[in-house]
């Protein structure tokens, strides 16, 4: 139903990789292919075709596949018919995209296929790659390209891309990939509010009290310090991830579900974030760096002791911070966002708080008691709980609380997608609305370079918190200053 | 929290039960004693004392216990020495209180224990039974007295009744009893409303477009054909079951859980409902009378074959009907009631239904389909489910139906408790908030007479519907003039 222009059922699919030897490609993009194609969601005539520097030819490539990706595929989906079949579709073409043209990814695409590119390299060759891919006329008006993130470090150098891939591709050709929006409860969310008639009078002020959006990461920053100590937890995880979320919980109901009508509405969230300024900042943001500490039973080394981390550095490996949507819906309701690396475990979710009932008729409770909350898990299982109070059985009238769980787990293990899958099959059928919009993006780092920016000038240092813990203390007092608290 | 004034403790307890040898004291409340005692909910000293007219000792009654009454307590909740010690709290009384006096049962009565009389006895006795128990000195400021269905069969009827107890027993000392109310999913309902803050602001026009209540039998009248014609579907379930559930799904909160708090705002719902009309007795209610038919499996007769049942009679073995609550919160809300024997199966629920979303995002459900709904169902089974619409999983944004179920009888198998127990330990313990006030019971007339004597008047034929199947036409017609439809 959210077809854009570029869809053309009928033309055959060449999904072509740059950096089709890359962690991302082997661990995630193949992996969901093959899983498409066990499923059926690949178009019949289907070809992939990944591209790197290193001298392979098909079977080398094929090989290669068999023994990284292979492990990434659940026991339980591997299928020894569908997975020679998937390696069937895979070509290899190598190709150096700083030193060489395109021609032999020309010669190796069909023509008249639609084209899918999908971009899992370094930012920095995204100018190059789109530049050299019309220069080979491998851009026509059906062919999409898919961005993955880091999209930028700034406004800035966010705009410096959009502009560079917008020279050969119209927006509605641009899939800015966030796979947070291809989880299932993510998605499930906006059917959760939009198809029934329960939730939406509930979604506000003052009905809501708060909402919490954790993404918290059991690992440290490991092979990654090179980029991530430049970057640091702001850039990495709130600015693109956290901010998604939080749209999908905040975004007024679409008119439809037509990819523009749902980005519009992000959009103006993301516009009605009210700014940071140097005092709420201060008051209103937690910084974090983890040390040494113990995590999932080991002993584990600071981020200053992390191999390819500067001597010094004072990047943050945690964010938590307090933000406010001015709008009629959300005044005064606050945001509470928070990712980090060696916390306690590793758990996504989001957390949507209702108000105290006014008044308690149940003794037990009148000072406060458990409030109604709907849980969206996303990781490291995805579930969506319902907590509400409920009689406990028996004779008198006690309150205790109970969960109403849409386990999607159990109930949908059949027929569950993994994040990837989901989106790389939106890519295919032409489904934008799970994509980030370029003004989205640019929106995203309006709000947040003010505070990196302030961070800098108020020379912050991120508050120390030992690895396995749930992030400085500071985190904590950001909270119980609203009477809140975290939801572990 | 809803001790009344006669809750004495300390004192040994008399429980007295008149009509012993009946039915219910058999089937139902000697079984609910037995539960009450195994879960240490009797206080120490209790004694039962049952009364009849038989001629029998004490082992005779206790041989008749254990014939009639044991297999009506399930296998898992039978523990021998729970049983033998529940038969040692049991005295038997032979009296037969139209002839004699209580003076035998003055005589087993502790002096100065709290005594409770369960009058399990045909309701035309039920002055008789007061008088001569406070003749005999029974009656002091800790006796409390229990009262059995039907409390008249009219206004008229049910204030003499009322009159005659209150005679001898002040309103705090009588529990008019309504086992609808002692179901943990009914008591449920109640913190779920006001222990939530989730379903308040729902739980009104328009958020809420329908209401409906079913109490259906699969048994046919049975055995009590002869109390039955006389009555009909209207007296024997509508103006007490199911207003009383109509009471707690629109009651507005109370100020507290004291019985004076509830039975107020149940007092307002019943003063609320709309009176009927000529013209809306015709159009808003439906009389059915079962006819041969199949029923779990069996042909069974119909009503006028049944025994005892006067040739040609008109009486209903089943009424729906349209109500509305005229206030501020029900408005243009149909409350649809509906009861009858030998219908499809056993099943009573109140289904909340709430309005569609107002505008859907989805396609499929464009026009309409699947609402949300609270689901309580009270029979065979108690449960409660919240009827949503969620994301189907895989790609695309497709919706479907789920169910967050608060699985009652799984949950809390444990502890679970029969209704008769649950008010039977009220009784003992003086909370009179899940009994009917003398207020409550005669408005609840004041709604129903015009209704039974508008038939009357019109001289309505009950319309026949066969045996097994669930009701006359008429009755799904009467929802489906409002875009309705009863939900099986």
């Amino acid at each position: 139903m959210t077809t854009s222009a570029q869809s053309a059922p009928g033309l055959p699919l060449d999904m072509i990789i740059f950096g089709g030897m890359g962690d991302l490609a082997v661990r995630k993009l193949l992996p969901a292919l093959y899983m498409a194609h066990l499923h059926g969601n690949l178009p019949p005539g289907t070809r992939i075709v990944s591209t790197g520097r290193q001298e392979f030819d098909r079977a080398a490539y094929l090989a290669f596949v068999e023994e990284k990706s292979r492990p990434f595929i659940a026991d339980a989906n591997f299928a020894d018919e569908a997975w020679r079949g998937f390696l069937q579709l895979l070509e290899f073409v190598r190709v150096d995209v700083q030193q060489d043209d395109l021609a032999a990814l020309a010669a190796a695409s069909r023509a008249g296929a639609e084209r899918v590119f999908y971009l899992a390299t370094a930012p920095s060759l995204f100018t190059t790659i789109c530049d050299k891919l019309a220069a080979a006329g491998l851009v026509d008006r059906h062919a999409r390209v898919v961005l993955e993130k880091p999209l930028g470090r700034d406004l800035a150098s966010a705009v410096e891309i959009n502009e560079a891939v917008g020279r050969h591709f119209a927006e509605s050709q641009i899939y800015r990939i966030d796979h947070y929006l291809g989880k299932e409860t993510v998605q499930n969310l906006m059917v959760l509010r939009f198809g029934n008639s329960i939730l939406e009078p509930l979604w506000r002020a003052p009905n809501i009290s708060s909402v919490q959006i954790t993404v918290a990461e059991e690992v440290g920053v490991g092979s990654r310090a090179g980029f991530y100590d430049s970057a640091g937890a702001m850039r990495d995880m709130v600015q693109n991830h956290l901010l998604q979320l939080l749209c999908i919980v905040a975004m007024e109901p679409p008119t439809s579900l037509a990819p523009d009508a749902v980005r519009d509405e992000k959009l103006k969230v993301l516009r009605s974030l009210r700014r940071f300024n140097l005092a709420t900042i201060a008051r209103d943001t937690v910084r974090g760096q983890y040390t040494r500490g113990v995590s999932g039973n080991q002993e584990v080394q600071g981020y200053l002791e992390e191999p390819n981390v500067p001597a010094g550095s004072a990047t943050e490996t945690f964010v938590a911070l307090r933000a406010f949507i001015d709008t009629w819906r959300w005044s005064k309701v606050p945001f509470y966002l928070r990712t980090g690396k060696r916390m306690g475990r590793r758990s996504s979710k989001i957390v949507i708080e209702f108000a105290n009932p006014p008044f308690s008729l149940f003794p037990e409770y009148q000072h406060g008691g458990a409030a109604n909350r709907l849980v969206i898990e996303l990781q490291p299982e995805e579930a969506i709980k319902l907590q509400l109070m409920a009689k406990e059985p028996g004779s008198g009238m006690h309150m205790q609380q109970v969960a109403l769980n849409l386990d999607l787990q159990s109930a949908f293990s059949q027929r569950r997608a993994e994040a990837y899958e989901r989106l790389l099959i939106d890519v295919v059928r032409g489904r934008l609305t799970h994509f980030m919009r370029r003004d989205e993006l640019e929106a995203a780092w309006e709000w947040a370079d003010p505070i990196i920016d302030g961070w800098s000038t108020l020379a912050e240092q991120p508050r120390p918190y030992a690895a396995g813990t749930w992030g400085p203390p500071e985190s904590f007092a950001l909270l119980a200053r609203d009477g809140a608290s975290w939801v572990e």
